[in-house]
């Protein structure tokens, strides 16, 4: 009779393993789908930053626009391959998680159907047994076949259980090893990219000479100032004339 | 007179210069913020994702338990670096902005100061030229002093406003340049770190075995049920006197 408790013992086995799996990949699942998005949000603002730094780019003098563009450029590429880590992580770690948790919904519709072959078991046991206390021969003999019967169905769902814990646990396990696998390759690819990236971001910005940039700059100041010095003393006979002249002008913006 | 208009167009082009900082700077700062608080709720993401690691791994068997637990420690670390990387962005990166926001308000109230001293020679030309039409000689004479002295300060204040401008400048690029360089250093040294870590995540989760670790969880099945049939077969007697007895028992939890 204990091969009843036996299978009872297997479902509750069956069903822990179901429920724990279900437990724990739905919320790696869950995680890793907002790690993902969480992700892409630092993606919009790095994106939001690149915009920013090409605009000011545009503001700035050659050198530094140059300087400030190939910046930016590189990090646009980190971004992409922040992108790229995105969309591979989509595909490669929370879809399966999500397949697994479908796999997990079948494995349970399967022990469901089982329980119900066991429950026969145990009610053609329990009808065997009123039978022998109070009816005649050849009525328990037709109820021993039906116990025969259900103890076959029920010895053959078991073989079947067993098989299939056999089966859960090892594609749950070969899951998570190539879930994880390609989560840790993803993102290892993306970080050696950008420790790439950002070492030729970090040589562009190194080598901007901002002492010859300045220099440059105070030249272009010094060049503007002798140039109106030197229209100031053209005009010098005029301002002597009407001195107020300019100062009525002087609201609007000087056209240089 | 034109020097009005030169003193002009220099206050100018540093107002602009100041307002564009302002706006490009102000907008990096708030971007590296968000940048920074992003990566921190990754962090805090993965964080949940080691904490459920750790609770499967405490479910499973011993060598899937070791394996699990290792993979999570490294992710532990990679989200350790992460924190780093957080805490030096908000130092050396998002802090410095910030402080150079204060040092644009600072500018900012310097070309003010130059205005008003710029204004007042305005105003004493004008006074000195109503006085040329109407006024008797010694007054005009003070009214030209006036204007000297005017003028002076605004040569003065003039001179300070370029060697402003020359600083401004030069601290600007020197930020810049020093604020991105970091900028792109912590970034670098976290996903080199990450790197690192990630490749020794991958030899665990590589290195685990899965046939064998199969292997031995169909080994203690078998060896379980070997113990149950064992027992089965000592308690076939008093099953045979008492077969209902078990299956009134079977509600209940087994004991093994």
């Amino acid at each position: 009779m204990s091969i009843v408790l036996y299978r009872d013992s297997q479902v509750r086995v069956m069903e822990n393993t179901v429920t724990n799996a279900e437990k724990y990949f739905g919320q790696f699942c869950s995680l890793l789908a907002a790690y993902t998005r969480r992700t892409a949000r630092l993606r919009d603002k790095a994106d939001q930053l690149v915009k920013q730094l090409t605009d000011f780019a545009n503001t700035e003098n050659p050198e530094l626009r140059a300087t400030v563009r190939s910046f930016a450029e590189d990090l646009a590429k980190v971004q992409d391959y922040r992108q790229a880590e995105v969309e591979r992580l989509e595909t490669k770690v929370v879809s399966p998680l999500k397949l697994y948790g479908a796999h997990i919904k079948q494995t349970r519709a399967e022990i469901k159907k089982f329980k119900q072959v066991q429950k026969n078991e145990i009610k053609q046991l329990e009808k065997l047994e009123k039978l022998r206390q109070k009816s005649p021969l050849d009525r328990q003999m037709i109820a021993e076949t039906s116990v025969q019967r259900a103890s076959a169905d029920a010895s053959r769902t078991t073989h079947q259980l067993e098989e299939m814990i056999d089966t859960f646990q090892k594609q749950k396990l070969k899951d998570l090893q190539k879930i994880f696998s390609d989560f840790v390759t993803i993102e290892m690819v993306f970080h050696a990219k950008a420790v790439e990236v950002y070492s030729s971001a970090f040589q562009i910005l190194e080598s901007y000479d901002l002492e010859r940039d300045l220099e440059r700059t105070q030249t272009t100041i010094r060049s503007q100032r002798r140039d109106e010095e030197e229209e100031e003393e053209s005009t010098e006979h005029s301002a002597e004339e009407d001195p107020v002249e300019d100062l009525r002008g002087q609201g609007q913006a000087p056209q240089q």
